[in-house]
């Protein structure tokens, strides 16, 4: 049976921080026993919200992401407020983003999302029912929000054009819950 | 018609680097004309490869990851290295991790992983005819490897048993070109 903890710390500090992130440096004891350095993203939790209309549709928000000097194709997201739940952010962020409510919420998905270095997890929803209203980013954000049928949504996420990796994953795993036209297709039901 | 770049840098430093990534510190002018700060994670970009073998099984990877300081089920990955291509990278991965070779590689997605801190794209590859042989992990990495039919990495890709977001995703993308037995089920073809 494999170790619980094959990488274990030494010791910790931390090395470098700013307001939305700090780097914490540990020394660490290694599978084959010898010693290593670790430098972990300390980051809060992220949430993302897959938007889904009474009419069916799905609302994207198109971003400007500094970080990549693009314009990326994502849903609605950001991080988990200090003394919110991710449920409480990612209705916070429908709200901020697009001026969005929603009567019902779902958890698709709780995973990692840059467990390479980091500590964040994404927190994946599914929101129905949603209405939109005038939408408050903050004055950091450039962006706008758009409304697409589900499965215009399915082929930009299949076909890489939501180029926010989450934010793929997070609508193809809502497809089973969504309205895709793919039963009327398939005929005599 | 939106500004290309809506928010522009005004100059830049390196305020922390190790030797895996750096934290670049810009300052920026903001959308609203203001003067802001971002401090953007500059890391290589990274590989996540599905292999599937002639049996039609996926190979999963049972990862430790520090940060988490968690198990994870997940695909070989890693970064692109200095001089490769995200290609030869991933073949990279595929040989350290579960010493793999393929016979064919196509790429599923190209995107951004950590777009809200970071400059990572990640690129995920479909490889097929898979062949494992001696894995060589890093002396930093703790893993095993497993065979599953493609039925069930989708099942915990879904089930979010596979807790590395990425790797999800790749799975989900990789669906239409696996064997999962739904033709069998659909009967009379």
């Amino acid at each position: 049976m494999m170790d619980d903890h094959p990488i274990t710390p030494l010791d910790s500090r931390i090395a470098w921080e700013c307001p939305w992130y700090r780097v914490r440096q540990d020394r660490i004891r290694l599978p084959n026993g010898g010693e290593g350095v670790y430098n972990v993203v300390e980051k809060c939790d992220a949430v993302w919200a897959v938007p889904v209309t009474p009419a069916g549709e799905i609302v994207l928000i198109r971003n400007y992401r500094y970080p990549l000097r693009e314009w990326v194709w994502e849903l609605p997201s950001g991080g988990v407020a200090d003394g919110l739940t991710p449920l409480e952010s990612a209705q916070r962020e429908l709200a901020e983003e697009a001026g969005g409510t929603a009567t019902e919420w779902r958890l698709l998905l709780r995973a990692s999302a840059m467990n390479g270095i980091g500590t964040e997890y994404a927190y994946l929803y599914l929101a129905t029912d949603v209405v939109l209203g005038q939408a408050e980013p903050e004055p950091t954000e450039a962006m706008s929000v758009h409304r697409v049928s589900a499965a215009e949504a399915l082929r930009r996420a299949r076909a890489g054009e939501i180029n926010d990796a989450v934010s793929a994953l997070a609508l193809l795993l809502a497809e089973p819950y969504l309205e895709t036209g793919k039963r009327d297709e398939a005929g005599d039901s």
